[in-house]
């Protein structure tokens, strides 16, 4: 059993908290927020108990942190956590500040670090992913990533997000990247504030396409919605020189009504923790094999990587031209 | 070309001298119907002419017969169709009473006779007939097949159509044999008056299943309802021993609307000459192949073997009791 | 926190146990089985300890007991553990023979017991149920239920099963009582050995349809086979006088992989404990529910009835004649 | 009936004979081809007669052309059919030349002139079109329009093509213009070569994104390769406020497979004569509709916008940048 602490109890931390001390292998050793009653609420859940931050990187039995805490700590409480010498489960971004992230390249790229790109831990895309190293369909060309939010978020929340590309399409960017396996060299995205005007007072876009193109001339588009109008629409198709792989929305329930309108399908799922809810379990696994010794399969270089690619669509939206990321 | 002639003026029949005015190896020559406006109307579509039974029947230049007459004039038109030489091409059913199918079984049994059974070269039907016969599900064990109108037809219909087995499941009866490449040798059927209560004082039921057996015992379920409330539903799903194949219904557009109810697919068609426009054009080449010398694939004793099974069927339902057919 | 013990370690006891261990409102607080060895280790996986059904039963701190023992010991522990005040959360089926099953209706009928029918838990299932109690595709006629096993299981099993209508049909006698709200009064089934002739040396049969009819004249189809070729093949179409409603299979992802042969989509669940792990936890919850007080929302009275349903089916098959459960 | 006279007896020609000969009020009274045998063998099958061009334009009875030629003759015939006061069915690209297109707007702009872009008249893009226009989905957002060639053409086809983006993506841009209701005022494209490396050689490429931007900010990204792998790839999907609008690929049946693999689908159809089909078939009824006097829904206004979308796309992927049509 690894014990570890979970900084940040929020709507993600209870996520992570949950999946933490169901698991085999790891112990919920500590709780931290700085609101006392949210870590105190966590930990009698959990039978876990509350430490500062401080106290549970001194800690000599926790093995590792879970950073869910807001997007502005979570590179320095990964230099902090790295230099306790402590495995670290971060979530994304790893910054909104890509000069920032660069100038921690030293401290965290050789971290145990698993920066917590969720979907690469979807079922789905993991299926898709089996689907395309294995060859079947050969060699894959090009790639549609689809990833639109049931409605927008609050304007409030909007003004700190760091913006579409940073906040939301960086999952985006980081499948595309993982997908792809080639980095993009090229990006153009043009967007629109069709959703909201408030978002657009603010400064942010709620609509976007980005066009990405790798050295070899493989080309993806990436589209988001602030809104959908029809639930949470996560998909992907793979066009390879054999075939083409997709993964779908997932559905609430099997369940069709056939009637004069024709064949209804239920509704898709329209949360995203219901939606990666095996994602955020998978992940957890993942960062209990990097405690036994394995590699992150995904770490700060890719945490950068996605953010200079958001940082550079945003960009390409200003000045209408494409940008290098 | 072959020159043809057709019986009946209708509704079927104005499908059948349309895809034979259109065949490149047929020639509609003639036209009868005691209604004579029905006649001449039909007539002056296709450029053809207007002439009586006894005119077509005596033509040596006429090689062939369709007839799409009420169904108490099938048997008696095929057999003075047979004995004017006649290749013959009757609607279903052969005749409403197995007595009198039967005994003109020396007559028709080696004519040049196709009989109507319209969803043998329906191209879904066929594409899963192609797939049973190629093999690679290995061999057919069970069927099930689905056979709802989209609504109950009036009441006068009703009480001359012969009952539900002999006028609408006669179809499915067929689609059995076909498939399962066996007789069946007992029949249970259970049916209930559950969407107008008019069609059970005629003494007729809306609602039926029926099980049919096999020597070798496969089985097969037969499942009707004079209403399904979402269009024309035709479905076969066949189980063999290394998969199953199914022929779903079909849509009237690939469109789907995605909204906060999920995603909705278009209506099925809705009605039978839509749905089995193309069965009426290949089942018409048929002809002219039979006209050519080829052997008709379905015939008199195909349509009496239906008919077997649907008075079966009805006597089944009338007893309690399994019946062999 | 409301302690119950396990009684019975395999492997529907281990999901038993998982689930009641993590469940907020339960404690597993005794693991009963013959060979200590199972029971010792699935204690210490849940922290809980190993007992006979004598101290388990003598505890007063138990308020209830899990029965996942062998099939032949569940009326008889039924029986002692409600003697004992306890509540019950019974495996299917209530036993293999209908007249000691109706012996104990005094002691039972009454008992806080819940029938472990877990499909009706299962969420497709339960959404194609709310669709049809919401009225919106009009009242209910008839269903097709279908029922197929991945692959049959060793002869062995077969012999002590049952047969194929208790053991395996008994699922989906419960759900068309379920689904028709009203008892069917009269039973035809058709059986046949089509997949191993082993299991019919053994007398039973591994293929059937079974046709069920209400009083009301509803009818519903139960479609069995011991081998899909396929997966774990479990889908409910309902059909109304207003539409139909239908609970699919359960893919293994949404992945699809599309090719010259068209659009392939991931394989069914293969498997009952994968298709059906929420139905366990959801049927878990109600037995939660049950011990805080609420009414068991199925019971004896329902295992009886499917088991009635089971034996008549039986009895059909043998006789060729309709049976009256 | 009016008389018409097609131009061009090749694949395209043979098919708009067909729907012309078999419409009730059409006549095809001419056919004119350099290849004397192949309009001969036209004339032949649908009973019509052989002219030179200047005969068909002088007959005061022929009220229509169709002009099915060779692109780089569309434009010319279409200004000597105008001049002569025909009504005109012109096939698409009006011309490869955007500068010789814009030449003829004095003459043609106000002609009779159906220009035909065949998919406006497909059943399943209309009926997707006709969800967006009933509203219940909302304002129109964004478009996704995927358009993959089964197979790449032979180089020597590449090379008079005209290129990927007026050959192949030019009936896209009118899809695009038709459901968008706004013109695009910003294009980007980037392309690739990376189905054939000869298609390269020859200066095109083989697999572009397009992405289009309407004043208002609407956003439209248009896929297309030369080579799908899985057949004829024609879909869209419609983003609006309230929901999602799409139109799929049509499939050869609607047989399923169901396997230890999953259940495939059939595949979809593979070639664009069979995928549009209905749409010739509708387009000729609209062309009957003009001859009636109806105002084409279609024509050179809408050719010649095309066009210059393809060269913007064209321009942007040489420059890299984006370009205004």
């Amino acid at each position: 059993m690894h014990k570890i602490a979970l900084i940040g109890a929020g709507r993600i931390g209870r996520i992570h908290a949950r999946n933490a001390a169901l698991h085999p292998r790891l112990a919920l050793a500590a709780i931290v927020d700085p609101v006392e009653g949210a870590a105190q609420a966590l930990a009698s859940e959990w039978d876990s108990r509350v430490a500062t931050l401080e106290q549970a990187l001194a800690d000599p039995e926790v093995a590792g942190v879970i950073i869910a805490s807001s997007t502005d700590t979570h590179l320095d409480y990964s230099l902090r956590a790295a230099a306790a010498g402590k495995a670290i489960f971060c979530e994304k971004p790893i910054d909104q500040d890509l000069a920032r992230a660069r100038a921690a390249h030293r401290e965290l790229s050789g971290a145990r670090m698993l920066l917590a790109f969720n979907r690469r831990f979807d079922p789905n895309f993991q299926a898709l992913k089996a689907r395309l190293d294995g060859g079947s369909v050969g060699v894959l060309e090009s790639l549609q990533i689809t990833s639109n939010d049931p409605s927008p978020p609050p304007p409030a929340y909007v003004a700190v997000s760091g913006g579409l590309f940073k906040d939301m399409a960086i999952h985006d960017f980081d499948m595309a990247r993982w997908l792809l396996g080639e980095e993009p060299v090229e990006v153009f995205a043009s967007g629109s504030c069709l959703v909201d005007p408030e978002i657009g007072r603010l400064g942010d876009v709620d609509t976007a396409r980005t066009l990405l193109r790798t050295a070899s001339g493989k080309l993806c588009v990436i589209s988001n919605s602030r809104r959908s109008g029809f639930g949470y629409d996560q998909r992907i198709e793979a066009y390879a020189s054999a075939g083409m792989v997709r993964a779908d929305n997932v559905v609430e329930s099997t369940v069709q009504v056939w009637g004069e309108a024709g064949a209804a399908a239920d509704r898709f799922q329209n949360f995203f923790l219901d939606r990666y809810a095996e994602a955020y379990r998978r992940e957890m696994d993942h960062f209990a094999d990097i405690l036994d010794g394995a590699a992150p399969s995904v770490g700060y270089a890719d945490g950068f990587a996605a953010l200079a690619l958001a940082e550079a669509a945003a960009e390409s939206v200003r000045s209408g031209k494409v940008v290098a990321p």
